[in-house]
């Protein structure tokens, strides 16, 4: 099975993002440093699998017998806007201990559960998919983003290996481009028909009828369904809306976030501008350039048709709390 | 003031969009065979520019002595979805001459005819930008697009050089990205404030308050309004519409195809897949990615709040015939 992290003799290794779909390696981290640095430049991503590396960070940390408060402070700052990074921590924080063997074992347990939940959340999902459909998806919601399978693209995935004859329309997601990267990878490593789109395209196909299903992940879920997802999910969700096509959600619980009233209290990370103005390295804007990019944007609740959780399905009006 | 195309010395030299805006250099074509190859390849785009350069293809056939039919038949193949290529090689015909001569003083006739269209374009659309204004715009319809200033981006110059005080949103405008590279280019040029954003952006700006006016061009526009425009047009209209944002566009009256009662009877132009799987030869995509890569969307007229021509301000309900 596809995984974005193994921990293999006593460190965790990640399957570096920031170079798929044209090369495959790993990266190793010893410290909790490490995995900071890891997550903030992106090697791993996806909010799930953020949260399950942040664990193994902690475990790393109790193992050198390093200041598990800094660890946790360093790690907490790593990415601003995925709840499951702080869940994750919590978690580790609230054993109380600092015994290797223990934070590395929640560590596990956190992994074992995350893949639990997406295939519960695939088997929920699939039931509200039709049975001939055409799905539209953007980022990367799939294997490399969780502890594997999957949220929103577990949810195609569960669908695909049931009876349902599926095709998968993947936006690019620019400006890192995780779906025409990660998603494609994924949906020709699991021979799932689909065709890569670029993000300005999915309003025509709409148009056209050729979209019976919108899926997307989350960031962070507010008590009132107010959802953050990758820039340009709140662009799906008003065009799904306005063509009266599905929009569904696909998340663990740990998304959720009740502590906040609504969307507008969600943080929303701005990234540096060279992920706009250089692909690959390679300059594909006017020198110095200036540019805008949110990493994220919040999707209403009322725009959302389906919440879909490992615990089940929710439909609007959201009330969570 | 910045143009596409030059005629110089006998021959007619393109400026290499392709290429900008890192490197500036000038092609330089003698047959009309390599003008219809620069225009299929792209080192010239936007469709009043390629209407001037068939013209001068024409020219160049003339003088030459080729056959005029073949010269006619090469430069019509070249893009499908342009109107204004056909509208200047049917000008040509029209002459009714092999005279070189003749022919060059239409060209040149149609290439000055487009650029005073524009100034008087970018007068009417001036006068209904708000006086503070963020606006965002799609594609570029500059002076690069045009015989010089620009029809969308035309207008913006406009407002800019009047007393508005403007702000623009530049969709990259995956996936030849001409808003990244070649608005932005011109933008910095003529000093204007504004900031690039990736094309799934557009949404939540609009959410947030920050857009006030959404402008593009036209590739084609039929009898009641309907207008195919680059990919992503359509998405913005739909978008602007949800926010309750004036949603324009701006085109030549030679944009309409009158013999066209609607839109969907606009043949949309599909290119080539590796426009989305690499950029600047850079493979992004996993290996024999599958992509869909249409270059136009068709926004229906209801959509669109003004016509914006030389001849002035249309506005729905559109009836042209």
């Amino acid at each position: 099975m596809l995984t974005p992290l193994r921990w293999t003799d006593g460190a965790l290794e990640m399957l570096d993002q920031r170079i798929l779909p044209t090369r495959v390696e790993w990266i190793r981290y010893t410290t909790a440093e490490g995995v900071a640095e890891g997550i903030r430049e992106m090697v791993v991503r996806g909010a799930p699998a953020i949260g399950i590396a942040a664990a193994y960070g902690m475990a790393l940390a109790a193992h050198s017998r390093s200041d598990l408060k800094s660890a946790d402070a360093v790690l907490r700052a790593s990415r601003p806007t995925a709840v499951n990074l702080f869940w994750a921590l919590d978690k580790i924080q609230a054993l109380g201990t600092d015994h290797p063997d223990q934070i590395l074992a929640m560590a596990k347990s956190i992994e074992q559960d995350d893949l639990e939940m997406n295939l519960a959340i695939g088997r929920h999902g699939a039931e509200l998919v039709p049975k001939a459909a055409n799905i539209l998806t953007i980022c990367n919601t799939g294997a490399l983003a969780t502890a594997g399978h999957g949220t929103a693209l577990g949810v195609i995935r569960s669908a695909f290996a049931g009876d349902k004859e599926i095709h998968v329309w993947s936006c690019e997601t620019r400006p890192r481009q995780q779906g025409l990267r990660l998603t494609a990878f994924e949906l020709m490593h699991d021979k799932i028909p689909f065709n890569s789109i670029s993000d300005g395209m999915a309003a025509s196909l709409m148009r056209a009828g050729k979209v019976d299903f919108v899926i997307a992940g989350a960031d962070r879920i507010a008590a009132n369904g107010d959802t953050a997802n990758k820039i340009g999910t709140y662009m799906l969700a008003v065009l799904a809306k306005h063509h009266g096509i599905p929009f569904a959600i696909a998340a663990p619980s740990s998304t959720f976030d009740l502590s906040l009233a609504n969307g507008d209290l969600i943080p929303i990370e701005e990234r540096t501008g060279t992920e706009i103005t250089h692909i690959e390295g390679v300059q594909v804007a006017p020198d110095n350039c200036p540019v805008f990019n949110p990493g994220f944007d919040v999707t209403p609740g009322e725009l959302i048709t389906y919440i879909i959780t490992e615990n089940g399905v929710f439909r609007p009006p959201f009330q969570f709390k």
